[in-house]
């Protein structure tokens, strides 16, 4: 690998909109972006990364799969799940954790192996291939955490939600645990046959940058370099040390929570006042490494959106009580303020989706283009017509790397009858049995789904590969619209559109994924074959595992999805109010409610426009509309965490910048998997009714003395 | 200087008997002991401090007296007497505040000539003469805090302690800004004359070590060495930093305190039942500072002390309850489990104080029959004859140090006619005015005491610079049983005793310090004329402030001196229930009380002796009862801040030794400041009637459950 491979401005910006699609999707982040350039900046003295392995073994690809290597995998998985599902339940904000997967990977079978080595029964010795299928098999469990959709489509379809949406007689479906299972089996694996036959065009002829698998190869590679090792190592220990910190902060949080509004998440930092509406410091260590991980402009924009929706708009709105909207409705409803809320937010969120769809699927055409116009002058060509060369990774003579590559890559092949029969058994059986499951879903509906399928699964996994950026979720809201008004009000046209989006949305995120994962296993000589079997393996898990994860979290937590609740899981209601849109249009809609919908949803576009039309110095001092629209409904009290994160990283990286850049990503996964993995335990303790002994309440000092003459008499 | 002057081990264990003596004296702390450990290193390469600074002409008396100077200290004495008033009123433990003091000195003068330098205006430069005399004012003024006795024998007078002690009846006199500057004027100029003819015996012929006076030298000389100021800065820096850290952390508090037992000083981090025998952390950004200045023993006897008392023996006691005391009692009164809390901590004290007394008296009489016996072969037989050689700081050769510091400390005389002349004047004005404050105290008394007191004074000077132990409060509490039999309970000995405890405290107090100015002065090379002045100005500016803030805590805070309060000013209990000990006898404790009472103060003698027997190796493991009777009056709670500051010192010397070295006091310092410097502010508050918005309460589940509905219905 050569320096100057991505244009990290680029690359950052795209990540940007990966993170405020607010979808997960275990793609580039600024954090490995780090880790790449300072591999980089090694590879400059070490011409060949693979001159440096040569004379390590290449193992075969049934070598790759050990079980060592999924044991491993499904402990990773059940944290991730946890990880993901709190942070779907909680803000719907999801950062990358493939480098905390590689990491913990690393460490646990580096663990195991040594232990093994040192008493004598290490029958083989842990690669590179081997990180890589652990990595590879984690993110597909975890990715399954996030299109499940269980805080998106899936719950939206529940009850409560459609109480709180008002809708409850357009049709609810609650979630079970075995049709949930079901439904991901039926629907989790279409994906990945529909991209095997074009790995090699992908990876090979087109050679699309992927630039978060690149990235994790990266990382891999400099795991199992010998002084990679040792900052693996140091970046371990700092990981495991904020992670029991973290933890154990969680826990002793947990002692104050006796009680509605108690404890520190309730903490009025800023007074009560801005508590009331929603400004203050929740002390939630997940959302503080969560703004260590994502970069600056995020955590800004979403503390802006905050500030410009709770802060300004809501109170103003709240004026016109009576005018605008009933009076006498509550605060929860969907004809008074909420309304505003989560209306104005679809708007931004469907502004700047249609927006980044266009941008995404022009450039993923005329990308296209010109790889097909002219395959064999195709970088020069390519790198003239894009207005940065993130698609050509390579330089025109191909490097003993590449060669050595490309030779591993094509050594074993998945044949294409397989792929290609696979897919067509898979559309069939789901064909067959979605209708028995959503009722309202027919057949034929399915049908269409997974003939245009392959198609937008191929955009997808192009669009990712150019630009880093998967648009599952922006493709399972184009299900919701047209299978929702294709059913009708009626027929159940909400529910429909929902289970829609769901079938859509599996197939188009893990058809991203896997590409993504054929390009790392391309850097790291992992075999194909060996990805394709670990993915579909980790699919396997997810598709067990994050349903009972879900399972654990919605039998524990009886407010789960209602708002100013522990886990308000504000997608879901988000979501469910598309599907509405879509079956029955805006005439629900209180006053002025649409006028400003559509203000914002222009507005979205604008300022995506302006920010790409600027110069990337200026456009990136541009907020992004995305993520200013998750406070619009949520409240800026987590953009405060993350703007904590953010100013920790900043002041860091300003005191020991070398430091900050090693293990700023270990201290944040720390963090969040510390806070995540508490998630367990917690929520077995609220199913065991053990309920937390004291309560830590705020009151004004005004009810503070009514209280205490309540309770001690006057 | 050599090295190996002083036994450090030795210096340690006195500094302990020091802050158990819970009395305020500015002498020698553990962190000094550090500078001048390193300081030390520096001087084995570089022999002689002399020379280094022999090209800086050294200012005569008067311009070592700068109006610069005395600003600089009007407003550290401020600073320092708003901290110690705050921990005279809250446990009573004082830790050293003179490294502070010296740096904060260094910096404000330091910054004055700098900008006054730039601007061209700057008409002398910035000598060590004249941070020695700033360290002598400030300590002077801080000192009459402390001695002024607004935590033990003057506030012990007030009704408020009376009422509570249950012995109003016997007289009581509150407060008042009028007769407290009055009185303090009147008392505690005596001591500086007293000991003005003993200076040159002291310092040049007994050749006194007195650590601390030579640590602050040592500090004071390596500040205006040029890489001395470096450090300096560097340490300045840390103790700004932690002193806005801890500041900010303060103000944040007092918003979440708008009521009786809320905010983060109530937080019951172990559990309700632990805070209600207050094992709990505080969140006291003080306390950990002082857990970070005093040796581990102490901070392990208080918390062993609060586990004994708190944890095991009030419990146990409290079943009792019916049967050794009335159960009808009030949980304040002397008749019930808080008579045990008291007299037993008294006990552990006398015992402690006799203990020590009688060493110190013994040691201090051998010394004295050394140095008298044979003056001219003094240093050898001296050195023979003590244990430790901390008698002996100079090597019989006259070194060039020694030499230069000799001729400048000889160079200003004080006369002895003025000395005399000056105590016999103070004196006679003080027994006439006296018996017109207190009606109870008679002119006899005081003129015994006068009498007395130069003896008393030069034995404490004497022994502190032996020991580096002030004991000017247990020569009170001497006082108080003296005069308080004497006068006896019909003619209003306790008021008599607690006053005629003041007038001695001051004297023996300011005899102590000033002698312990001398000597930094001597190292110093400033004239003893200067130290006198400044400290004559210093304790003018104490008797001023320390009232002033004393009667702002006193105005601001209703509940002062209530148990379960903010403030609750134990000694001052404590020194009121010594009165009535003395006055009445034993006869009206609750059953078992004298027994456990004798019990302790056995036990605390004992202590003291297995401590002392033992080889310093283990000794220094033996707890130090004096520190552990706290605890037993106030609870656990303040000895959890201690060990938590005593933890973080720990892992931040077994991480880096050589910065927690460094700056570990001045990380304590400014945690110390930042939170006492916010007394200021929150008691303007109090006065001006601004409540805090918020109060954090700490509920159990089930009364938050009867509150909720309370406030919100059923």
């Amino acid at each position: 690998m050569r320096k100057g491979v991505r244009n990290p401005d680029k690359d950052r910006q795209i990540v940007e909109h990966e993170l405020q699609e607010s979808g997960y999707s275990p793609e580039s982040e600024k954090a490995t972006n780090k880790h790449v350039e300072e591999e980089e900046e090694e590879d400059e003295e070490e011409e060949s990364v693979e001159k440096i392995f040569e004379s390590r073994e290449v193992p075969s690809w049934k070598k790759q799969l050990t079980l060592r290597a999924f044991v491993v995998s499904f402990m990773l998985s059940i944290l991730f799940s946890f990880i993901v599902m709190k942070l779907n339940l909680t803000t719907g904000i999801i950062p990358s954790l493939n480098v905390s997967a590689g990491l913990l990977g690393f460490f646990f079978v580096k663990t195991w192996t040594k232990v093994l080595y040192k008493s004598g029964y290490l029958k083989q010795p842990f690669t590179r291939q081997e990180n890589t299928v652990i990595q590879t098999c984690v993110v597909a469990s975890s990715g399954i955490a996030f299109s499940g959709g269980f805080g998106t489509y899936l719950f939206g379809m529940s009850e409560r939600i459609a109480k709180q949406s008002g809708d409850a007689s357009r049709g609810f479906k609650d979630p079970s645990l075995g049709w949930i299972i079901g439904f991901l089996f039926v629907v989790s694996f279409l994906g990945l046959f529909s991209v095997v036959p074009l790995r090699k065009i992908m990876v090979i002829d087109f050679k699309l940058t992927y630039p978060s698998g690149t990235a994790t190869a990266h990382l891999i590679n400099s795991f199992h370099t010998p002084q990679g090792a040792k900052l693996a190592k140091k970046q371990v220990r700092m990981l495991g040390r904020f992670f029991s910190l973290s933890f154990l902060w969680s826990f002793f949080q947990w002692f104050f929570t006796g009680g509605d509004n108690c404890g520190f998440s309730n903490f009025p930092t800023f007074g009560l006042k801005a508590y009331q509406y929603k400004f203050y410091f929740d002390f939630s260590a997940t959302y503080v490494g969560v703004g260590m991980i994502c970069p600056y402009i995020i955590n800004i924009s979403v503390l802006l959106g905050g500030i410009l929706s709770w802060g300004i708009m809501w109170p103003l709105i709240e004026t016109k009580k009576g005018d605008w909207f009933p009076a006498d409705v509550e605060s929860s409803s969907m004809h008074g303020l909420q309304a505003y809320k989560v209306f104005i937010a679809v708007a931004i969120i469907l502004g700047d989706g249609l927006y980044n769809f266009c941008k995404v699927l022009s450039r993923t055409l005329s990308g296209l283009f010109v790889q097909l116009r002219g395959t064999t002058t195709t970088r020069t060509s390519f790198t003239t017509q894009e207005e940065d060369p993130t698609g050509s990774p390579f330089t025109p003579k191909q490097s003993y790397d590449d060669q050595r590559r490309t030779r591993f890559f094509l050594k074993d092949q998945i044949p294409t009858w397989f792929a290609i029969g696979g897919y067509i058994t898979i559309a069939a059986t789901s064909t067959a049995i979605l209708p028995h499951m959503f009722h309202q879903l027919r057949w034929y509906y399915i049908l269409v789904i997974y003939i245009c399928a392959p198609v937008l699964a191929f955009c997808n996994a192009y669009g990712a590969g150019l630009t880093d950026w998967s648009l599952a979720s922006t493709y399972g809201k184009l299900a919701i619209f047209t299978i929702g008004a294709w059913a009708g009000s009626e027929h159940g046209g909400m529910l429909a559109g929902l289970a829609a989006c769901g079938v859509m949305m599996n197939i188009v995120s893990t058809a991203s994924d896997l590409t993504q994962d054929f390009k790392t296993g391309y850097l790291t000589l992992s075999s194909p074959k060996s990805m394709f079997i670990s993915q579909v393996i980790g699919t396997a898990m997810g598709c067990v595992v994050s349903p009972c994860v879900f399972w654990l979290f919605y039998n524990a937590f009886d407010d789960l999805g209602l708002p100013n609740s522990e886990y308000p899981a504000p997608f879901a209601t988000v979501y469910r109010s598309m599907a509405k849109l879509g079956v029955e249009g805006v005439a629900s809609l209180p006053r002025e409610c649409l006028v400003l919908c559509y203000a914002f949803f222009g507005v979205a576009i604008l300022v995506n426009i302006v920010k790409d039309s600027l110069a990337s110095k200026w456009g990136r001092f541009v907020p992004l509309p995305m993520a200013m629209a998750i406070p619009f409904f949520l409240g800026p009290y987590f953009a405060i965490d993350m703007c904590v994160g953010s100013l920790v990283l900043f002041v860091w990286e300003r005191v020991d910048a070398a430091k900050a850049g090693a293990f700023g990503t270990a201290v944040a996964s720390g963090l969040i998997c510390g806070d995540g993995i508490w998630s367990l335990p917690s929520s077995v303790l609220a199913i065991a009714g053990v309920n937390p002994p004291v309560c830590m309440k705020f009151l004004s000092a005004a009810t503070n003395s009514k209280v205490d003459k309540f309770l001690h008499g006057p």
